[in-house]
């Protein structure tokens, strides 16, 4: 079967956006065994958007649209769809139930005028709920074409897609696709590529690719079969053949796993408490920890320090060890580690100290320079960094790796 | 005049990449004051190439192709171009020469037949050096169009845009686009969009256009003018318009400025120390903040209080309040702000407590009920918001709440 996506939006048109969506879909797709051959991206002109879809509708069997379901006049993808299909625009009940119910919510008395519309379906079509926001999606299913419609918004469109869309597309087709995703922290991309080419080279069934993700490496090991239980066989020697090379770098083979989740259940299993001192992160890890659900019985409190004062005074880091070796070093690091242990109370402490830049770097101590530390078990481990990248960049990774080094650490004993 | 983007690669129909290319040339194109209403993206096949290029040669003016045109042989793009407009290929000596020199630099005896082939060009092309590979650029102008074709990667791209491209474009158009984006927090899309339904229903010269972020809304004001000047002043009596309709709510008209920069900003204008406490943004504040470069004198510490006991040990929250109230109320937050306020010595001081979800909400407080709070001056100002959608997005949406509460107060005095 062959699926094209159509990206609506004028924010698209003006580069003012980078268009993740279709990489996003187009990769899933590819992982349902549909074929992609075109992509597009229109804006909300009505004859342009109508030419565009007519195309994509005529010569594909699935035509995926996102953008353009919003409650403004210029959106207007499911009006144009239902033109060119020759369906009616019908009110959804439940629809209107839920946008009504969302503006109580959010306390509003009267419903804006253009928010009515987003209740209004083509006939026959599916309504998909939209979990994060008032637009629903679409599935629109005729003579054995089928027509996606979702909300433009990634954090809108994505668990859509994952939910209803995903599900429904996969019905399609009488092959499984069974896949696993191994993720892990410890090497780069390039180098874990390298330490399986062997496997990269003769790979078909399953099928091993990589994806670099901050900090990260995931692979994803596909297999195609005619049931979840003949995926699963044919997965199992892979996925063990990746372990021997990679060992404990793999914190998971949960595609929906993360790993500041990992660490929060492993932390949660030993009984074990966790805090967070944290400079040039200002929070990141303490933020990541909060991120999963029910996190409150392992991580209580946590401190950010990001001057030398309050190192000092909330971490009772020594001005000895900030005047003699920097508040960027080993010593403060680990410092920070014990003395955040100390004050809070918890089992486990880990600290990050360094520069994220783009100023406060020296020949001897460059921007991307970070110490982490973590306090366990009368044991603290300091580790150092070099990171490369801006800010953002310098300080995502360092959460990655300071959440790994407390992973590896409660993990050991 | 109108141009139209082609990407040719397998690898973006895999979705293996993300379009990033697309996104810098048709800000660029913005910029020179081109409409831009369709990109496409399409693979290495000579039917589909041929029949996408085709339609693009017919309705628009320019015609930007980037990738395919490699050594390899399903490296089609050149042949497909001239092919569709009917031009021959001849070999151009200052290609082949330069190709020559490439392998003499990189130390190679023989030429590899395939890259005889770049040297290749559309009679009547100019062709374009790249400084970092191979597969030179092609500007073929025929019959008052204009098709332009560059290498995939983008270290090749972006530099000879710049470098040929971007002046020979700029030499076809004597208008210049400026815009400005109005970024405002308090108000959803539909409901700003609402306010200005006039502006929006007349627009033509300069356009108005809404984007929804995570708790903001931005409006892009464009104007099309013969000088920058020019276009100031169409842009200013627009500006001043939606000043009047949105006043305070927006906090600023420069594209690359964020709201956690104004507040920063504002804060080190006046003199002035933050300090966080946070319960389910767990750092994020923090976190933002620290992102700012130059934050040091503004913020020295934050609090993350997840737990009720963190909340009175650090913060010095009463367990009167805490019993009574619970964690999750208007009196809570206040003695948060007020307490972190006065353990930290910090002129400010802003607080979050919420309920993030999924779990832990109940009838009378819901999933997404969050109170914020900030302290200054004297004074603390508490709000109470309903949020919808995920345990991300209440989060995400409570920090654009919380800056903007800082931002609003802080301002005032």
């Amino acid at each position: 079967m062959v699926v094209e996506i159509i990206s609506v939006g004028t924010e698209l048109l003006l580069g003012n956006i980078v268009n993740t969506n279709t990489a996003y879909l187009a990769k899933k797709c590819a992982g349902l065994g549909l074929s992609c051959y075109h992509q597009t991206v229109v804006g909300d002109n009505p004859k342009r958007l109508e030419d565009t879809f007519k195309q994509a509708y005529d010569r594909s069997d699935v035509v995926i649209l996102g953008g353009g379901l919003g409650p403004t006049n210029d959106d207007l993808t499911k009006e144009t769809v239902a033109k060119v299909m020759g369906l009616k625009l019908v009110e959804d009940k439940e629809t209107l139930e839920s946008i009504k119910a969302h503006f109580v919510k959010i306390g509003w008395k009267d419903i804006p005028d253009n928010n009515w519309k987003q209740a209004l379906a083509p006939e026959g079509a599916i309504v998909v709920a939209n979990s994060n926001g008032t637009a629903p999606g679409l599935i629109i299913p005729k003579d054995g074409k089928h027509v996606i419609l979702m909300p433009g918004p990634p954090n809108e469109m994505i668990p859509m897609f994952e939910h209803d869309i995903e599900p429904y597309l996969r019905s399609l087709s009488d092959k499984i696709l069974c896949s696993k995703m191994l993720k892990l922290v410890g090497t780069g991309e390039s180098k874990a590529a390298d330490m399986i080419k062997d496997i990269l080279d003769t790979q078909t069934n399953p099928t091993v690719a990589p994806y670099a993700k901050t900090g990260q490496v995931h692979f994803r090991v596909t297999a195609m079969a005619d049931s979840e239980e003949a995926g699963e066989e044919l997965l199992k020697p892979m996925i063990d053949k990746l372990y021997e090379r990679f060992g404990n770098m793999i914190y998971t083979t949960d595609e929906d796993e993360t790993l500041e989740e990992v660490v929060v259940k492993l932390l949660s299993k030993k009984g074990l408490t966790i805090t967070t001192a944290e400079s040039c992160t200002g929070g990141l890890i303490g933020s990541m920890l909060v991120n999963v659900p029910g996190v409150s019985s392992v991580y209580k409190e946590g401190y950010i320090t990001y001057s030398n004062e309050a190192k000092g005074k909330l971490l009772g880091v020594s001005e000895d060890t900030l005047s003699e070796y920097g508040a960027v070093s080993a010593e403060t690091a680990k410092e920070m580690a014990e003395g955040g242990a100390k004050v809070s109370g918890a089992d486990v402490c880990v600290a990050v100290t360094g520069i994220a830049g783009p100023e406060g770097g020296t020949a001897e101590k460059p921007v991307g320079l970070v110490y982490m530390a973590c306090s366990y078990n009368g044991k603290t481990v300091v580790e150092k960094h070099n990171f490369s990248g801006n800010r953002q960049k310098v300080r995502d990774n360092s959460v990655v790796k300071a959440l790994d080094l407390v992973r590896r650490m409660v993990a050991e004993v």
